[in-house]
């Protein structure tokens, strides 16, 4: 079993858990919450697939990934109930973490097809910041994306790393670790230091 | 003529009705209209036909699609000026029946192509839910989808019976007929009488 | 090299100021503004070539698209840091050529491909359309499209007339200028006088 497969698996189930909480806050129903939570977790490979031509897309190919959504997504509904889920930090840590690894399986994947860098970037943060974008759109929030601290920047960098490493003869997968940890360090060192990279601001 | 192409015709009718109509509330110019229309009319057939890889697209194959949007939003537009269109009905309606025609229209094709019944159900769902979600973040509006009633879920509902009495032997056509009145059917209840599934809610 | 590749160059560059001077006004971070920058550049065209089934998608196949959105970017931030630039105005500028470009080439790409008037006008109304509404939902802003002006009903009347021209036997590069020019100066003259096109208003 290719480990690319297991991380997507993990991927997909983290985003659940974001789009089950975002759910759970909008007030949808059950079977609603289920949708979020699927569309969350499939809408950055969905995306990765799309646009590097991969079919059958990857939820399509293999239901498995679908299963573990649904499980995902009941679970933290129960979590959510019974138990006291600190709901804003659970929201914040699955986000990173789902932001970190399709970041990193879109970029791997755009690798394997012989882009160049400039497009490996560009594809593993698109794969990872669409879900969220798409989470944040469908429960009407403004997107995370946009809330002012470390968000695409991380995936970029990560990414920037984890080629750079691979590029300069480091085994595949611990330049894929450094990356990981890179994009879901800077996120939430950033969540919870309130680092910044420079902003561009302007006034209109 | 295939009746799921008769069935698709009517869909896109009455999406480009609701999207019509939500494109006036937001005051757009008459071509305006007809491309939020068109937009919300093709917008869950498109996504359908990319994620099953179905090229070309509905309405690029057959251009009677685009016909029979203009044509009905030219005449909504007409109805709701000279005549006393009753507004918020009219859209609740045929956002209704789009929903359940789409939702099991994109269900029947992800059968017909044998994927699992989980992915029947997801792309029919978001095959159904996708047009009006569309034309919602494109007239800045709360997704429908998202005022707390069943939305999402009578996609679930209605697919999954009409998988079921399809796999019992009911015939195709009755089995499909049971799926759209209850995807129909418990849209409207839901707006008619307020009736809800029970909701995850959580406070942040 | 073919003028279409030129002008896409062109497109994606205009469309990238306003990509980058949107993040600016939301006050992402310099890393954050290349992507917006890169998603509202590439939205439009990238959408054309997955609803015409283009594969590999324009950017994917030619990175040159890329580090033109990258220069781009990071020479509006410069401009706009150390100059005065008067972003409003600007803004509205690029974001009308874009629409221009786009909504032209897209059609063109699709009357190459055969496909009849209605859906050339469609597509390369969605192509230009497309980045400045990615544009305005990933930072939150109330979608151009909608401010009241005429603008998908420019790309309309911009298309129909390339059309008209080209199939009465003008020469393509003649139709294709008259085209982008309507588009151009019918967004403008609607921004700079108020121009309207007859709206449809409803009362909800």
């Amino acid at each position: 079993m290719r480990i690319l497969y297991l991380l997507d698996l993990v991927g997909v189930a983290v985003f659940a858990i974001s789009g089950t909480l975002a759910a759970g806050r909008a007030g949808l129903d059950l079977l609603g919450v289920l949708v979020i939570a699927a569309v969350t977790a499939i809408g950055g490979g969905t995306l990765r697939d799309l646009l590097l031509d991969r079919h059958p897309i990857f939820w399509v190919r293999d239901p498995r990934y679908l299963y573990v959504i649904g499980t995902t997504a009941l679970l933290t509904v129960a979590c959510a109930r019974w138990g006291s889920l600190p709901y804003h930090d659970v929201l914040l840590v699955a986000d990173a973490l789902g932001l970190a690894l399709f970041a990193l399986t879109g970029a791997e994947l755009a690798e394997e097809a012989e882009h160049p860098a400039v497009i490996v970037v560009l594809t593993g943060t698109m794969t990872g910041v669409a879900g969220g974008v798409v989470r944040d759109v469908l429960t009407a929030q403004v997107p995370l994306i946009l809330r002012g601290d470390i968000y695409a920047s991380a995936a970029i960098v990560g990414i920037a790393l984890y080629l750079m490493l691979h590029r300069l003869g480091v085994p595949r997968a611990f330049a894929f670790a450094a990356g990981f940890l890179t994009v879901a360090g800077l996120r939430l060192a950033s969540v919870t230091w309130g680092l910044q990279l420079p902003t561009f601001e302007l006034r209109g």
